[in-house]
């Protein structure tokens, strides 16, 4: 059983454990040398050159990702040459590209944000006036962690996006969304293989800032299980609608009201899920790996009452993390600790803590007390 | 960090994926390609081959160990070149011949069989009168999993052995033990790193069949906590005793009268604590890891009520255990399947399934079942 994934980032990185304790043997088409999953790399290629792509495709049963950047005609040639490409390119064209989704949550009835596209200033106006003055606005594709995405109050904020390709002639527009009042975000992660089989983690809450993930606690605390029943539903819902295999991960806002509205989704794991390597039966990294390979998903149960899930963002000013582990680990023996072999750079994703507790605010803090050793 | 693992078992795969979250760069000196950990495997030579092993240590920052048998000039050669080795040559000495063991054990005060060196029919009839009219009596190097073992009733039972060269002139002669009637078999595994801490993990019972291991249960059943904590006095003092370094594992018998005498010792991961990859908070694997590189050891509770390890002994008649995955994962969620990626052949450790539980029984139940998917 041969898995290639492409994209050679910490996302492909964290496949190799799995991937070593089932005997499944991972390729990766990392972007250079070094990456990473360096480790499981076999081939280093532009994933936007479609001879490239299907050289490294044709060795193994099915192609998968790091990223979502693989261009649809590259997608559609590995497709047209029958090679299996999990999520396939259909699926990933709506977590390519935030207009699409929308669309597209919005014809299966998913509840989202207002939302509509603006091209000029004049649209973006109207949009504002019908939300309170504040908007957020989005490029349609390439965005991640916060980029490509701007709160804004006056229609003047996007003008260097309005002078883009994306917002002229025949390009997209740029998608514009209420700015939604929300009391927390949450985000529940999906797996469903392509014979049908879907199984969801329990439902988590999570605390972006600066538009990056910073910390998540599973399950989301105080959540009902009504709450939770309706992230399921929601999540399910998308992944069968949207013909998604792997796993799926749907990030969502809790309004007020106790209302769930769709964010973003990602067609691979995602930093939401890491808790799962310690905190899950099955992490999120193995059942994508059972899932493309369509075998039957594992058993998705949290191991302990709560566990909390810490970003390592920019990484020890000097050094890197593995120069702190004699402070850290000694400090913290309960904590696990996850290193993307990533040098230190500002707000760069170097690596995450998880810590397991009886409650949320205890494996939090323990979390976050062992991720502090990393930073500064 | 970089540590090197000689031998490339599936001890050595195992280090692979806690190598991987720590950042630790792993490299294994395999006996030959296409081995077990050959996705980490930087080199192939022969580890009684002074200078291979040279070549290879001089690039890492620890040398360790999948299997006891690396000779001691090699190790000696290693010292002596500044090599860190862990588990250090004196430590290995023990490990690696049943009388040295028999003598240091006893010299420390440590609890084991009745024992004897004996070098002709004569001797051995003298203990197996004094023992009832049976013993064990065991060649003192190169076994393992019940080779190099045999149960004896009669003078005339070992003459083989006796022709050979270990029981002539200044051979170190044969280890006859007295067959002790045990009610169960137990392992206490502990890890210790340089600079002195010691973390025991929970006591173990063990099943064994035909001397190889074939279940164990964690925690023992029915262990008092006295016992547990004898257990983990004997093998806590075994490794101060010792000056062992990294993860050792005690095999102990406990008596009718609730006595426990150790029976062998292994200065490496064991068998015996695969169960710890899934259900203790930090696995045999990444102790070992963190104690040859003298970091802070993790702790080592458990993360379920019980735990319990099934070996597949042998592997499907045919086929390879990836065959069988549809079945035993669909029928199986809940199992943690560990495959080595080796070859099936008659009694051969080809890999191992480990479930949780609220007891030992449904997780023995469960694990043995999902196991015997991948047999005959």
């Amino acid at each position: 059983m041969r898995v290639g994934v492409i994209g050679g980032g910490q996302l492909a990185r964290m496949m190799i454990p799995p991937a070593v304790a089932l005997g499944i043997e991972l390729r990766v088409l990392a972007e250079e040398t070094g990456m990473s999953a360096s480790l499981a790399a076999t081939a280093v290629g532009d994933y936007r050159d479609s001879a490239a792509v299907l050289r490294f495709a044709r060795e193994v049963d099915v192609v998968t990702f790091d990223h979502e950047h693989v261009p649809q005609e590259v997608l559609l040639a590995l497709v047209a040459e029958g090679v299996a490409v999990r999520p396939g390119p259909h699926a990933l064209a709506v977590a390519q590209d935030k207009i699409v989704m929308r669309e597209r949550l919005s014809a299966l009835g998913v509840p989202v944000p207002s939302w509509g596209v603006v091209r000029k200033r004049s649209e973006l106006a109207a949009f504002l006036m019908r939300h309170g003055g504040r908007a957020v606005v989005k490029t349609p594709r390439g965005g991640y962690d916060g980029k490509g995405v701007r709160v804004v109050r006056d229609e003047a904020d996007v003008d260097d996006w309005f002078a883009t390709p994306a917002a002229q002639g025949t390009g997209p527009g740029l998608l514009v969304e209420e700015l939604v009042p929300f009391r927390r975000e949450l985000a529940q992660s999906v797996a469903r293989r392509p014979s049908g089989e879907v199984r969801a983690w329990p439902l988590v809450e999570t605390v972006q800032r600066d538009g990056v993930c910073a910390e998540v606690a599973a399950p989301a605390t105080g959540a009902t299980e009504g709450l939770g029943e309706a992230a399921r539903e929601l999540a399910v819902g998308i992944a069968e609608g949207l013909d998604v295999t792997g796993v799926l991960a749907v990030e969502l806002f809790e309004t007020g009201e106790g209302r769930l509205l769709v964010n973003e989704l990602a067609m691979r794991p995602h930093n939401t899920g890491h808790w799962s390597i310690d905190g899950a039966v099955t992490s999120q990294f193995e059942q994508h790996l059972r899932a493309v390979l369509d075998l039957p998903l594992g058993d998705t149960s949290a191991l302990a009452p709560a566990a909390a899930m810490v970003n390592v963002l920019g990484g020890p000013a000097s050094g890197s993390m593995l120069d702190r582990y004699p402070e850290a680990l000694g400090a913290h023996p309960e904590a696990k600790v996850h290193f993307y072999a990533k040098a230190s750079r500002p707000g760069r994703k170097v690596g995450h803590v998880t810590a397991l507790g009886a409650d949320a605010a205890s494996a939090l803090a323990r979390a976050r007390a062992a991720a502090a050793y990393f930073e500064a």
